[in-house]
């Protein structure tokens, strides 16, 4: 693979990125593209943990903004290479999710060698896969002054308008018991199915707040992402299980999400198999104010978990702000207009050159 | 191997029988020993087909019976050789389900070279896997006049009791559909695990009938006996499918079966998978009665589903009467106390000697 150019466009930048394989697991050769692309840039500090690159202006400035993106993807299916067409669209696997970003970061880091504040730029690894495997999870827990910052921008697509924050989010699995018998013989047995309809007509009903945080509105959400049940076809069951997914707005930690799930499945055996905080979006900061100021839109929540989130446990507020349309995100079709990488990098320029 | 001995007690038989493998579709070895042991019995005719055999006496009675038993097990589990322990208690797979039953029915057609009715003995392979390919099933196809009688008796256990006729059984799968999203953004979907709610709430509220069928009472049943939904833990899903199962009494055709589950389930996409008639009793028959007054015991309804059905197919009432306890058909610790051999041994002889 020939060295990676950061003199190049940032929409040929993504491209090139979008080019270098690198399913989650399989990140070294394009972090050491990464690596050796910055080491030449003097007005940068560049660090290395596993797969993750950190390269960070030490200017002395009064305040530090963090600046992320991951570099891995989910599978290809046959979307590779990339594929510009001439409606100004750059097709892909990891187009949208997240090498635009992570194009416009390396630019501007080699490019500004005296932004108004000091900037940590991170590429990080394994964001698609299982969250104890996360990158920048990890650079958190092992190296937390590495990421230490008053402000976080995390380049997940956004459609190139900033969202901040995001929903937390928790899952449960909401077991009922019964007893088995042969299904020639239902009134011998205690059905466990059965059991589960006030659990899904409790769903049915239910009815999501809307929250303000920080001036945002955070819509909540709480939807069976799973059943099972059945032993055989001649078995009445005994034993079925919900699994649930409730997103709760910032204003809730994880205990109060736990708490306020536990309340309403009183009657059920209930088991967390998955809790994660949300983060407030931080838009009172100044340093946010001037960012939303540079980008000249409105900021709007975020509802999906990121890892904004892992900034968050770290005292930093946090956006998300990324070229690509999030619903794209995993898709086969994946696919960014380059006016939104081109819109991200100048967002991004006048807010640190201002 | 060596050849079966039909001198021996029922009881020493069914251990023998137990003792010869003979999981579904490896039934050839266990045929051929009892064909190979009743074909010096001149008084019968026997016949062959795959791995079914046939034995009839042809004494020009004005009736004829049909007793049959399956050879074929379920899988083993360390359940064999047969054990007989210190209480009367013979133990392994097959004691119950049913070579107790085979081995009482070898005893008498060898013995009975008299009896008050002709009798067509028969066993047969494969009943305990897919019916299509069930050794009876396949017989009545091919061979229908070597089924022909008016009466019919089918070893299935029972605790030596005579059970009448057979419940039918339906299966459906319920299927409700929506419309996929991210789970961060639930109100972008429609969730088709929260729209089974009023299924299972119309299951668990169901009270099954209770009807009475040639004097005999047939208890109904309606089970959910399985339910599946869910793509990701992270997606309302579009879809998902309630299994049901429809135990109706033998006074509806399957047919009435199947529209009254479709009217019961109107509102919702319903696929019928399996559906299988049941059997009258026919206790109305003399020829029936006759041997209800030798067991000396008042027949009881039958509500498993099984081969009578298959008579009944062909126009001839049929009866469960066999050794052992249904409940413990396939179970890993299968036992049949022996008293309960000799019990159907005698009932049978009482009623073809008298």
């Amino acid at each position: 693979m020939p060295a990676l150019d950061l003199t190049r466009t940032s929409v040929e930048l993504t491209a090139d990125l979008v080019d270098v394989f690198s399913v989650s697991g399989s990140e070294t050769e394009l972090a050491d593209l990464v690596e050796q692309a910055l080491r030449p840039h003097t007005h940068l500090e560049v660090l290395r943990d596993g797969d993750a690159v950190i390269a960070r202006t030490n200017l002395g400035r009064a305040r530090r903004a963090v600046i992320a993106g991951h570099l891995d993807t989910v599978p290809v299916n046959d979307n590779l290479p990339s594929r510009l067409d001439g409606d100004g669209i750059l097709w892909g696997r990891g187009t949208v999710d997240m090498k635009g970003g992570c194009a416009v970061l390396l630019k501007l880091a080699a490019e500004l060698t005296d932004p108004a504040v000091d900037v940590t730029w991170v590429w990080y690894d394994n964001e698609e896969v299982a969250a104890e495997l996360n990158g920048l999870g990890r650079v958190s827990r092992t190296r937390p002054d590495w990421l230490a910052a008053d402000f976080a921008i995390l380049a997940e697509p956004t459609d190139a308008e900033i969202e901040g924050g995001c929903n937390g989010t928790l899952r449960a699995e909401i077991r009922t018991r019964g007893r088995r018998a042969h299904s020639a013989r239902a009134w011998a047995g205690d059905n466990a199915i059965h059991k589960a309809a006030p659990v899904l007509a409790l769903l049915a009903a239910y009815e999501a707040r809307t929250v303000e945080v920080d001036g945002l509105a955070y819509r909540e959400g709480l939807s069976a992402v799973g059943i099972s049940g059945g032993v055989a076809g001649n078995v009445v069951p005994d034993e079925a299980v919900v699994t649930v997914n409730y997103r709760f707005a910032p204003d809730k930690t994880g205990g109060d999400a736990e708490a306020y799930i536990r309340e309403l499945f009183a009657d059920y055996d209930l088991r967390i198999t998955d809790l994660a905080d949300g983060a407030r979006p931080g838009l009172d900061d100044p340093l946010a104010q001037a960012f939303v100021a540079s980008v000249g839109s409105a900021a709007r929540p975020k509802y999906g978990w990121t890892d904004v989130a892992r900034f968050a446990a770290l005292g930093i507020p946090a956006v998300n702000y990324g070229p690509g349309d999030p619903a794209l995100a995993h898709a086969d079709d994946e696919r960014v207009p380059v006016e939104q990488i081109e819109r991200v990098e100048a967002g991004l320029r006048t807010w640190l050159t201002s």
